[in-house]
This record gives structure tokens, C-alpha cells and sequence, in this order.
């Protein structure tokens, strides 16, 4: 293990804290504030598309993407974008001003990876350029879909055609008014082997048969503009060239797709906690009870270095895991992913819930991100797989290590 | 200790169980979908003024009054009340049906305890009616009012009337278009002794000086239509005869007012854990994941067992609190009122987390109480004094009683 | 529920009470100097036997059995004996002192329920009188002994005669030179059903081929002078008069056995949960760091006051669990019983560990009964049913119950 | 950071690796029998100097030594050694084998660092040939010494002499047939500035008026041979060229010992914590409950992942604190130190707990190092300093660093 930053990571950090510093810091409260009016529901920020502009010109545009893609991203390894991330995730609702934000970034993988060459000129190019957003269609509501097999929307091809049928959840992005295009998997044979059942095709949001129910509150928060929808697919028909990559091979993507979706939403569930540190922090300084300035109850000492130590800890555990997906590669680094997912959202969960106690009334209130970055972590709990099937998996796996020794 | 409930109280149980299922379950889902809809925003639900009818002439009305105040009230015992409040906690927004709802029965307990007739006449008899609503204005943002002492606004006497200037925050029920007054808590001498700086005033929500400046969300719910919000107070005047009690006796009335306010939380956050617990058990007879019920995952089962073991630990010691409270008086019962304010919410908490992780989306998106009710027990792990604040005197007061033996 | 104690059971108290202040306290350190010198391991408190002597005169004997067995046993319900047995779990040895102490409790009432006369005659009485003590042989080192079924011991009827055959381990009692008789739990039909396998038998320790093979420390306890010991059977040969009830209901005993016994550890935790809570309560009024009384840290205030809010919790569902056990019987509440057990030991293992820590250096010595109270506690977590087997079942029999709500 | 291993410290791994599989691994029955024998206790066991010579000759030895001293030492570098120790952890006992074991380590550091020459010349060189042992005496029982500056043994010049007198206890090493040599703390001016008044001097283990009082077990664990004593000092008089460094440096002294102490300890329990990650695993393979491998069960499955993630995250942080002792010093390496003692004995207590657990009565039996590992890092939590002083003492540090962002 090799935790030093590269210097093109160092530069790029200072890069992004003075970005943020010149550009970001003083419209934040601006942003909060359309944030919190609910006539602005399902619509963007205005000044966003300026601040995505002044983004990609500084360069600090798709710094997400593993491999170098021309001008439009910086190429940087997982362990080189590990504190980039971390830092957007410190002011969550930013990472799309870099055009970093999923589950585009997840897409953008896909396609780049697996796309054809017209699938990349249609899509990937204008979600490269931030043109465009997308949504990524796997959750289901009438199956435990935490084991993706039990997914059961049908893609079946009718001539030049497929054609989609079934209910989705947890659409991600799609309420979002520049939402464009979906990533949808389904099976296209049911009677292949498990892992072989299922394909992933390329669906407009504009597309007859496709409609979206209702968005849906995740704890509370609509997540607005981007959202959680559902989706209902009614004899969706899509050009048989939309498949990606091959009929059967939807899991494979779907591997492919969630290691580096993982570990990006950890980095940024560290920053959320490093946030959640630096507020209580400042607050011990400003409040006391009793007599007594709250940065000198023991109490509060404690609990603000249990959550030092839990961060440290998990941002080293996000480091190591993206040093060996960088070495080693995904497959190999399958462990430590399934670690760092079952630790981070947990440790932001803690840390946040700390937060919010200290901070009290205006913890669990609109005025900071607090109450929102603790429902993005509880739900992380869930999303791309629960913290149950990790813990399955990687107990499995370490039996199998180290049962025998 | 003797929990075993009247036979008054187990027929009002029954009563009420019945009430429920005839007419409140099947108009649950049409309130659900009201509430979900943000157009509805602090507006109330329609049907809510006729089910407060039918209750009323069911007698299941005022059920939390501890002493009999002639045909609106049963005049329960807190140990016979909590039954009953556990059940309307399984179900939280029906408790207004019943006019059991914070914080009108705290102001309506503190009116009939200390309210001259007059004020009695003017606000509690409508409270009692159920035809206004009210609200109780204590925290302030620029204090850690979990020490009460630090409340700022202030209550200057000038000629007839006091004159109140302020601003105060998590103001619950204010919103409600049926709030008509509110409670509102000061200094009327801060030269005073500690404990008798504060004084408490009624005032009407409509006077001049009383400004509404925002509703508040808390964890992203807005809890409409009662809401919490944050109230600017400029040269409110109301006469001298709005004073509750006496000038200085603030914290006694807030002493007062307190202890039952918790227990009744207590009582009904018991009920959302085995709304939970419910819910959960019954997720494992419909799921599935790698060939395997949730049924038969001894993880499951794990989840469910310790659940239900903190569940009825949290329902004897809030039985416990209020057979106390009955017998000894709330003075007494302080060192159980504030276990159970400790214990209660964060049992509730961690319940509930566990059932929305078994659910999965479905347990953290709108289409069950989990999430709002996750929220509900995180806040109430604040309000009304934050744990830390009950520890602290608990812990002082157990090293009293016990430290010498 | 009803937990009033009855008047037989708070003279009982306060006797109780009053006995140890009279003859224990003045010898208690006596005892523990006895205790830690390594030269009297498997030895007997030569005091003992007077201090025997004096309880049974005072009518402080076999406090512990259900029914009223004449002039040696007062004869309490589980909830009246509750209290007494919290009493004696604050200084956990002087159980025998009152004839209260497992696994003689146990067998006891086994052989009161179920054993012939010629069983009583020969056994019972001197185990109610004191004068024996006795072992209970049921887990196995080859096995998982939590799910009894897999239990190997043979138990063959040979003629007149059942030979038994077999290893057994964790044999409570087994090294008090006081030990006369053992009951072996082993299969007398290895084809039978699952749950009539198994029966029990009388075994005379000095019999023929019953060889203690070695002492077991239990995280470093020996417990001395009962110990824990590892036992091989080779051809035990007893008098088929020795079975008790008769073949293939070693199940239906063990069960009829397990509960009050379940419930008699968890009295006693309660008690030792409730000395942890004192000493450190104590220690707070003694002991200052860095110019503040350990009194003054709001920490160590909230470790007491969680302390006290777990132990209230526990004791609340202890005395719950014993009036269901009166009232319903050991079978309508065994998952009461269940929950307990789930409960007490976790909770007396956390309680004392933050005694420990606020006592430091001396929490962890021989000089309080903190670290042999973390131990024991420590070690029931596993003893009659690990913590995973009962929630395992609890949960089951929670799903059952709530699933079809 | 740079976690990867130097070439030295890998060749060094698999040395110390082939090491025990070929001299400890056969002979290692034979020293638990030994161990588990009361009358060996305080015995050296036989075949310790022949390994200790083998080890000598194979260059693993010294192997904690962070600077080269001639040919008895690697000159390893915190980070080099780190995985040496934590092999080392998993068979606890084996440290000294290799001249590794605290409190040793401590004391040779401490001399080599600012003993005078002479000082050198007759304790340095034997413990470095490990000839001899040696003991700290720091603790003592009537003041909490976790505040050092409570300590109040005297050590008062008189003529060329020093005159100590006080109680210590919890003096590690100190029973050991070989102690030789103490390191004793203690004041030389009580009306100094705080953190002047102590100084540390050497005093021989058979020098008049030093009594050891008794050995103190900890956790029901006597550590034989070196044991825990309590020790009377009595107007020892030593000559004053045994004072370390000067008058009033203890403090400084202290520091410098306790941070290269704290991480070796810590690595130590990593491997402690991986040897319960092992023999969990392995025994799921064994046994089985209710029809079912647990292997199989969930529950289990979720325990030894959890464990894993706990486990790596405490060694990516020990390692991050080794590597910043190495590159910026002790000093500023300060609050990741504090951080990995107040994680790492958490932890191993934690993990060791679930694998206690999982082996069932084995697990908490004579059978396996479990019980013992578990009382090690239990005592750590208070061992050079409580979790609470490290905590309050980050705490206070990151709101320094955190609080004015």
C-alpha cells in the first residue's frame, strides 16, 4: 500500500478548494435557499450551468473517469480522485458542477467501457460534456432486488426491436429536466443461467410507454432536482442497437459498474463526516450550559474524538481500496470494496447523528446539511446493495480465507 | 409497582382498537397520499373534523387529562392513559382525532393546573373543544436552551401590559391554521434569582408584533400541518392578565409541564417501535434473497429478537415512570421520567432503523410511517431536553443515591 | 403484571439484608483473601458451614424453591424470590451460604418434580439440607451443545443396569469436595424422534469410570471450590432405578429445568449490574484527574446514568419474566424467558465493564468482584443457551406473532 | 503516508514466519500445559533461553528497536516492525522469545536514549542480551494515576543519595524470576511547575525497603512469569547516578517512552484480534447447529465481517501512526497515536468477544489464547493511559484544528 498523493492529485485538490472558495462559498447560501423553497421543486439551480462552465474551464471537469478520455477528463486513478471526491462530498449538492455526480458518473463508466461506438457518440459524449443527465433503472418494488437476480422487468427482442416491460424504483436522476436517457436492465432470458439471465439497454426518457409514477421521498428528502422516481416501462420499444454489450451480460456491467460507484460514494460519505466533525467542532466553541462551555464537557470531547478516529479510519480503509482497484483491479479488490461499503455509511451515519446532537435544534433543522447528509447516509446503507448482503459475501469470502489456515 | 391496567382502561383500549379499524383504517391510504402531496402543505386534512366528532361522541376524547374535568375528559391515570397512547403512537397523526396531540395537551394540562378562570374560559374550553389549536414557544436560536436559563426573549411589564420581544424557534403547532395562541416563555427579571428569571404569557397568534418568519423542517419532514417554526417577537403587547401563574414561576410551570409531556412521547414512541417491529416480522414472510426467505436468516431473526427485547425493557420502564408519577407525583418520579426520556427515543431509533433496513427502499421511501417516524424518535432525542442534558442529571443524582452506600 | 412484592417476600428482604450486614460483611474480606490465595483452590470456606447453619435458622434456606417443600423452603413464587436472589447476586458467593446456589437449585427442583421417592429419599434431601452438593453434566466438547440434540453421551440399558459412555465438559459443581451426584444428560435411543432421544440420569460421583479429567477456567476464573470440570465417562454402570422419569424425556426435564434456572442467573446479574453501578458510583466522590472530581465529568455521569437506565430496564423485565412464570407457567412464558436471558448477561457484562474502566487499575484487580462479576456475566452469555440460540428462536416465535398482523 | 513494506522489514516477516512454524508451533502445547499449571506459577518456562539463543543467532531479535545499535538490533523503523509485532501478537507469549516484550521495550528505549554511559554499561547491555528483565513503576493505588501528575512516591536527595518512599502497584514485569532492574517515577519536587516535579530513577529489584506486596491478577489473569506486583518502598536509597537525565524530567522522559509503548501494544492487539478472525473462521467449518453449518448461518457470517472491516481499519491506522512517528516524530504524531491506543484495544476486545462467541464454551475455556487476548485488551483500555484521557485529550485537539474552519 502507497498512500501518497501524485502531485497532479495535490495540485488538483488546491485547485478545487480555491474553486470552491472563489466561486462556490459565496452563492451557497443562495443555493440553500432555493434548496429550501418547495416552489422550486424538480427545477435547477440557475446559476448552475455558469458554475459548470467556469468548472470544465479550470479543469476540474469528469475528474471521476479511471482512464484518460482526451481533454475532457484529467485521467486520474481511483486513489488520485479519493480526496477530490472527498472534498466535493463536504458540499454534496457541488460534485455536479464538476460533472461528477451519479449516477452519471457510473453511466459514463459503463459507456465508456462497454458502449458501442454510436452508443458513446449519442450518449456519452453530451453526459462527458454535461450537456445532458441520466438515470440508471435496476430497483424494483416487488422483489428484494438486493439480490439482482430476482430482478424481473423483461426485455424481449420482437424483430429489429425490444421491448420493456416492468416497474422500477429508486430511479436515481430521472426527475431531473435534463435527464435524457436511462440505463435499464431486465432479463432477456429468464431461463439462462442466473447470471446470464439479465441485459442492460439504453432507453430515451422521452420514449412512449415510459412513465414516471411519482418521485419518492427518501427519508424525508425528494433529493430535488435530480430525485428517486418510479418508473413504470409499458411495452417500451427501443432499436435493438440500445443493448449494451451483449444479451446475458448484464451482470457482468452491473460489476463493473458498482465497484467504482461504491468506493465514489464512500470518499464522499468521508467528507460528509469530516463536514459533520468541523461543524460540532466550531459549535463547542460557541455554545455552553450550565456555566459551562460545551467544548469542556468531557462528554463532548468524546464524542468528537471517537468520530476523529472513525473517519481516520475510514477514509485509510477508502484509500486502500481504491489503491488496490487501481493495482489489482476491481475484482480482486472485491473484499476490501465490500469493507469500505458496509464501513463508510455506517461511520457517516454515527458521526452525523453526533453532529446533529451537538449542534441541537439547528442540527436536526434546515440551516445546515446535517439532517440531509444523514439521510444520504442511511440510505447508502441500502442503496447499491445492503449492508447485509456485503456482510454475506465478505463473510463468506473471509471463511473461505481464513478457515483454513 | 403495579401495572396491571383498570378496567376502565382496558375498555377505552378496546374502544379505541375498534375506533380505529372502523375509521381511521379505511381512510388511511387517502391521508397518506394528502399528506404526501406538498400542494397540501399546512393545509388540513379534510376528513380530520369529522373522525375528532366521532370520537368525541365515542368518549375516546381528552384521554390524557390526568384528572376528570366533567364529560370532556375520562380522567385517566397516567398508567392507564399509556395503553392507549401507545396505540395512537403506532399510528401518530390519528392522536389529534383523540385531541391528544403536543402540544396541546401540555399547554391544556399547564391552563388547568395554573390558568386563572378567565384565561381557562378564554383557551382552555376551545382547546378542550378541540376547536382551536395552540403552540409553546421556548427554544431560541441564539442559546443552547437546553439549559433553560439561557432563554433570552424578554417580558418587560409597562403599565397594563407586558411588552415581549424575541425570537423563537421550533415553535411546534404554529403553523397550523387552527392555532390560535401560544404559550410563550421569558424573562421578566433577569436579575432574579436563576430559577426565577423566567415567566410564562399567553398570547394570541394573530397580534401584532408576531411574526412568522419560516417553517422548519426537521430531518426534511415539515410535520404539516402543524409544523415547527421559527417566530419573530417586536413589541408583542399583551394585558398583564395573560400571565400564567405569576411573574417568576416560569420554570415551576415548565417543571410541571414537562414531566407528563415526556411520558406521553414515551408512551407513543413505544408504539411506533411496534409499528416497526410489526412491520418488520411481516417483511420476512414476503421476501426472498439467494433462494432463502428473509424468514430463515438467522441475521433476520437476530434483528427482530433484540427488537423486541428493547421494545417491551422501553413499554415496562415507561409503565414503570408513569405508575410513579401517579402515586408519588412528577416531583418524585424525576429520576424514571428522565430514564425513560433517555431510553425511549433512542430505543425507538434503532427499531426503527432496523425494520427500514429489512424493508429496504420500501422502508426508507414514502409508503410507510418508518422514515417519518425515524425522524420523530431522532428529534425527540432533543426536544424536551436532549439526552446529554438528562444524563447529566441523572447520573448526578444516581452518584447521590448511590455514591454513599 | 403486577410487581408489588407481597409482604412474605419484603420481610424476607429485609432479613436477608440484615443477616448479611450481621454475619457476612464482617468476614467478607476474610473470604476474599481465602479466595485469592492460589493454595486453597478446590478447598471450602471453613467458615461456611457456620454461616450454613445460622441461614437455616434463620429461615433464610432453599429460598429459591417454587413450592412449599415443608419446614425447609419458605416456598416464594418466582417474583417473590426475585428480590432475594438480587440480593445475593451483589456478592455473588453467599448464595450457598442460603442454599441457593446452582447447579444444586436446578437439580433440586428436578428431582422434587420429577424424581421417584427412593430419588428424593436418597438425594433430594441432603441437597435440601445442605449436607451435599451436586454437578450437571449435559454440554460436550465434541459438539455444538448449543442445540442439545446433538448431544453423543450413550446411555444403554444393560440388563438391570444402563452403561454410559461418553465425554462431557462445563460440569458445574463437579469439583466441590462436597459433590456426591451428578445428573448426565445422554442418549438412551440415538433412532428415536429428535426430542426423545435423550434422558437423564443419577450418577454417584465416586462411581467407577466417572474420571474428572481436569479443571476448566472460565476466562481465567476457576471458580473454586464448585469449578467447571472436563469429565470422561467410561463405562458407568448405574442402577436402572438411576433414570429419572423415564426414557427419551431428557428433553421435557432440561426444559422444565432451564427456565427457573434461566431466570435465578438473571436475578442475579441484576444484582451484579446494581454493585458495578454502586462502587463506581462511589468511586466518582473519591478520585480526581487534571484538578476535577471524577464527579464533575459529564462522561462519566452519562456512563452512570446509562448504567442505571439498562439496570432499571432489566430489572423491570426480570420481575415480568417471574410473574409470567407464576401466573402462566414456565412454558406460556418462555419467550419472556428468552428475552431475558437474551438480556441480563449482555447488560451486567456492559455495566460492570464501565465500572471497571471508571475504577481503573483497581477495576480490573483482585480487589472488588468486578472483574469475576465481567467474567461470569461474560461466560452466560453462553451458559444454558448462547445469546444466538435464544434470539434465534425468539425471533421465530416474534414473526409467528406479529407477521400476519 | 506510505504503507508499503521496506525489503528489510519483508525478509524480516517471512524470517520471523518460518521461525515459528519450525521452533514455537511444535513446542507450543507443551507451553500452554505448562501455563495452565498453578504450580508453575512464577516459573520461567525451560525451554525459553534455548529458543531465545536460536532466535539471537536467526537476527530476529531487538527487532523493536527503532535505531541501529550494533549487531543485537535490526534498526527497524516503527513501520518495519509493525508487521513484526502483530505476527508476534498472535502467540502474545512469544514476544520474549525475541526480546520484544513490554515492559522491557519501554526500558531499553528510555536508557538508550538518556541513560549516562554507566547507566548503559550495566542495565542497557543485559536486557539487551536479554540476560535480564526489568520492570515500570508508575501506578499507584491511592491516587488516579491516569494523571500523572496525582503520582506522589518521593524521591528526595539526600547527600549523594536518593531516598524513595511509596506504594506502586500494577508494576509490570516485576514478579519475574529475572527482574533485575526497575524504572521508578516519582517526585522530586512537589513545588515545581506541574510537569516538573517528577523524575525517574533506576533502582535494583533486591535493593533494601522494596517489598513486593503481592502479584495482582488482572482480569482473573496472573501474566506469570512477569505478573503485575504491588511493591512497598520502604527509604530505598540509591545512589544518585541512577537518576535518568535530570531532576524533574520525568515527564519528558515519559512521554518519550509511552508513544513507541502505546503502538507496540497496538499492533500487538492487531494480531491478537486476527488470530480471533482466524479460529472464528475455522470453526464454522466445524460445527453445526439445528441442520445447519454455521458457516451457513447469516448472523455468523455478519460477525466475521464485521470483524475483518474493524480489524483493517485498526491496522491501516496503526500503520498511518507508525509511518508519522517515523517521518515527523513522536511529538507531532501525537493525536494518531491517541487515536490507535483509544481504537485498537476497542476493537480486539470487540472481535475477540464475537470469536469467544462463535467457539462457545471452547472459546471461553483453558483451550485457545481467547480468553486471555480478551482480558489483555480489556486491561489496554486502562494500561498507559484509560480511553477517557485519550479522548478528552483528542478531543480538546481537534477542536483546535477543527473549530475556526
Amino acid at each position: 500500500m502507497n498512500f501518497e498523493y501524485s502531485n497532479k492529485s495535490i495540485e488538483l485538490q488546491q485547485k478545487l478548494i480555491s474553486f470552491i472558495e472563489e466561486h462556490i462559498v459565496p452563492i451557497e447560501e443562495e443555493f440553500i435557499a432555493f434548496q429550501n423553497d418547495k416552489n422550486n421543486m424538480w427545477k435547477r439551480f440557475p446559476k448552475i450551468e455558469t458554475l459548470k462552465q467556469k468548472a470544465k474551464d479550470a479543469g476540474l471537469w469528469n475528474l471521476f473517469l479511471p482512464n484518460n478520455y482526451g481533454e475532457l477528463s484529467p485521467g486520474l486513478t481511483n486513489l488520485e480522485y479519493a480526496p477530490l471526491a472527498e472534498i466535493m462530498g463536504k458540499k454534496i449538492w457541488i460534485s455536479e458542477i464538476f460533472n461528477c455526480s451519479a449516477p452519471d458518473t457510473g453511466n459514463m463508466e459503463v459507456l465508456a467501457k462497454y458502449g458501442s461506438e454510436s452508443q458513446k457518440d449519442k450518449w456519452l459524449k453530451p453526459l462527458m460534456n454535461g450537456e445532458i443527465r441520466s438515470a440508471f433503472l435496476m430497483t424494483e418494488p416487488q422483489v428484494a432486488s438486493s439480490d439482482a437476480t430476482n430482478i424481473e422487468t423483461s426485455i424481449i427482442l420482437d424483430g429489429d426491436e425490444y421491448v420493456i416491460n416492468g416497474r422500477k424504483w429508486w430511479s436515481s436522476g430521472a426527475m431531473d429536466p435534463h435527464c435524457k436517457v436511462a440505463i435499464i436492465m431486465g432479463k432477456t432470458d429468464p431461463n439462462a443461467h442466473r447470471h446470464q439471465q439479465q441485459s442492460m439497454v439504453l432507453v430515451p426518457m422521452n420514449i412512449e410507454g415510459l412513465e414516471v409514477i411519482r418521485p419518492l421521498s427518501v427519508l424525508g428528502y425528494y433529493d430535488s432536482p435530480e430525485g428517486h422516481a418510479e418508473i413504470q416501462l409499458t411495452n417500451v420499444r427501443v432499436s435493438k442497437e440500445n443493448l449494451i454489450l451483449g444479451e446475458g451480460r448484464g451482470f457482468e456491467i452491473a460489476q463493473g459498474r458498482l465497484g467504482p460507484g461504491r468506493i465514489h460514494h464512500c470518499m464522499r460519505l468521508v467528507g460528509m463526516a469530516q463536514y459533520a466533525l468541523e461543524i460540532m467542532a466550531k459549535r463547542t466553541l460557541e455554545r455552553e450550559t450550565f456555566g459551562k462551555k460545551f467544548y469542556d464537557y468531557s462528554s463532548i470531547r468524546h464524542e468528537i474524538a471517537k468520530s476523529a478516529c472513525e473517519i481516520e479510519q475510514a477514509r485509510l480503509l477508502t484509500l486502500s481500496a481504491a489503491d488496490k482497484m487501481d493495482k489489482a483491479g476491481n475484482k480482486e479488490a472485491k473484499d476490501i470494496i465490500a469493507m469500505i461499503k458496509i464501513v463508510a455509511p455506517n461511520m457517516a451515519q454515527k458521526v452525523i447523528d453526533r453532529a446533529m446532537q451537538i449542534l441541537g435544534g439547528k442540527g436536526v433543522g434546515p440551516d445546515t446539511y446535517l439532517p440531509h447528509y444523514f439521510a444520504i447516509a442511511r440510505m447508502l446503507r441500502l442503496a447499491d446493495g445492503p449492508d447485509e448482503v456485503h456482510m454475506y459475501q465478505l463473510g463468506k469470502s473471509c471463511i473461505k480465507k481464513y478457515g483454513n489456515k
